[in-house]
């Protein structure tokens, strides 16, 4: 694992579910700059749905690559806060991810194959004392902000293998043209991300059929805006984040086609 | 157009529809720290009413007069994205606007009556892939990072004239001393905030008439907290935005005078 | 009082009841950067209740000692904003608070015990015009700017005693082992916050009941995760805070034991 070299204004970001009514990622932000006066904070959201892991890990999935080498990103959407879960430092894709090991950061680590994790045991980067409900503010934060200040990830404590994975990313290629794919995250819009990426995808779906609780969509298009072809049309686009959406014109998709998060489906190549 | 001094620590406001509950502000911060690790950003708000232009236009007015000059001010509620709505920087009172040319920047342009405005065509400073739907991300937190890089304007793209424009910020003057004037926001409390300013209304305004759907309103009064005579009692006010409010004690004066945004109303001199 | 030292990069936070949809805490950002371009904002939070004074005094009493030395606090919960209610800085702590005079800064005082009033009337430090109804803006974001700017406490007007205080952070001890205590804040998931710290609390409290609204509580656990024994069981445990919370898994207490805030209750002791 790299050393992170001591950068002059190093950024560390925060992912939680605390909320913006309360002090909770304040007292976060005072811990951390009690320790590194020059870090930059850039809060991602506090807004994810309590104790919702996989949106948490999806929404970190979808920005991370947004950030420069060297960020720290801190996400804390905790339930197993004062059980036995692990923290940990992950090093991936020349950043740094801190938080407890339950799958938050297991998409980033599956993307990229390639990472080294640690388990924070050193309890002289703590706060003390270590309250057994706040672990971002006594564990998470002031770990990122030593680990900004220059302090080694060895120093942190030892490595480990076997993290928590969530379920994968990565479709399943069946025989015949068949891939099997997943939703991986439903937006507040009702919009399905799946995950399928461009790169599995041909590039002319012209012939591709999705079909997801027995509905079959054939409809693969550029932009939201196109015009749909009649009301509550479901059809699928490639998203920001850069995986295939399967949306529906200013309605739910996944009301319409009574999906959840988690939920298979197949795409299905019918060229002759 | 001046160019933009390369400041030490550039102000980059970020003004949007977004939300707080997913990734998509954190993306352009994080485009925006990787461009140039220096830029301070500052969020104005992310809970404007989805694809509220007006709305979005009115709080950008309201405040941008408190920023530095080079503050560059990235406001993104676009309908439009994807389609071919321009996108636009313009320069105006010493500072920067980057975002869609849907009228957004109207009012500040109207008010300062001089500004310079640039097509955002050198896909050089975009981000890439520019995707269809998240231009915030891939077309404007570049260019403004760009721009506070010391990037001149004209490398950009070329100038143009011919914006999009809200409707008036100013009101008509008619004879007799009557002056026709509109509501160009209302507020969450049903405070209405209208397009009359301090300097267009008599220092003496005992002998004014404010009519609004036929409802004659005679209260101007210097403070919110001035005892009302009566319960719901419909009353003006100077509002910390410099506009003439028309509000109710505790209550919602666009509820009571049943008006909306755009509304027009008369203000009558009755001076004998 | 002690002169701030002009540090390099000085943190100010804001703590308010203005919300996230307007361009309320944006203007006092403006503000505080065309003063002091090198201040750090941190915002605590904006969404208090609505001229909820009780609820920011607690969150700023929960997150100040996180702040390093010096910091600046502005907290703008202010329904008397435009009457008579003095505008004031108190040194405390080796903080800053700056804000209304109406008890929202009183418990961290209570808790320090020592602190040194400021009564702000030096217009030279304010915005103008002086809205009638934002002082955020107008008085305390400037002169929290200027403070951090090296601006001495005292050019900012004279000390002043007797300010407003909130009911008591400290509970009553009477007689037969008995303490009289309070609930100061009750969080958004019905968990009640009391007044009562692990110093005033016996080690072992197996031999204590808490006694309010006539019910019963003798369980004080370590974790909220520990199982509770039957369903809505209510029990005490040291919130991170580091105030003793009444609370219930996975349900309000506070709608159980059917208490509101600023109730007392008895806590007795039954060692024998």
């Amino acid at each position: 694992m790299e050393n992170l070299l001591s950068s002059p204004k190093p950024i560390i970001t925060l992912l939680t579910d605390f909320g913006s009514q309360d002090y909770f990622a304040a007292a976060m932000k005072g811990v951390i700059l009690s320790i590194n006066p020059a870090a930059q904070i850039v809060d991602i959201t506090h807004e994810i749905a309590r104790q919702d892991i996989h949106a948490a890990a999806f929404n970190l999935l979808a920005t991370y690559k947004d950030f420069p080498a060297n960020t720290i990103h801190v996400a804390v959407v905790d339930p197993g806060v004062g059980s036995i879960r692990q923290a940990v430092l992950i090093e991936c894709a020349e950043q740094f991810f801190v938080g407890p090991d339950n799958g938050i950061f297991s998409w980033v680590c599956q993307r990229e194959g390639n990472y080294h994790a640690i388990h924070l045991t050193n309890e002289k980067f703590f706060r003390h004392p270590v309250s057994a409900t706040f672990h971002g503010r006594d564990i998470f934060a002031p770990v990122a902000a030593a680990l900004s200040n220059g302090v080694a990830p060895e120093e942190l404590g030892p490595s480990i293998e076997n993290l928590i994975h969530l379920d994968s990313l990565r479709p399943k290629i069946l025989s015949d043209g068949v891939i099997e794919a997943s939703i991986i995250h439903i937006d507040r819009f009702g919009n399905c991300i799946t995950n399928l990426t461009r790169e599995i995808l041909d590039d002319d779906l012209s012939h591709t059929t999705l079909v997801a609780n027995g509905r079959e969509i054939t409809s693969f298009r550029k932009y939201f805006a196109e015009p749909a072809a009649e009301e509550q049309e479901v059809f699928c686009v490639i998203g920001s984040a850069g995986f295939l959406e399967i949306v529906a014109a200013n309605c739910s998709a996944a009301a319409i086609l009574n999906v959840r998060r988690g939920q298979t489906f197949s795409l299905i190549s019918n060229q002759v």
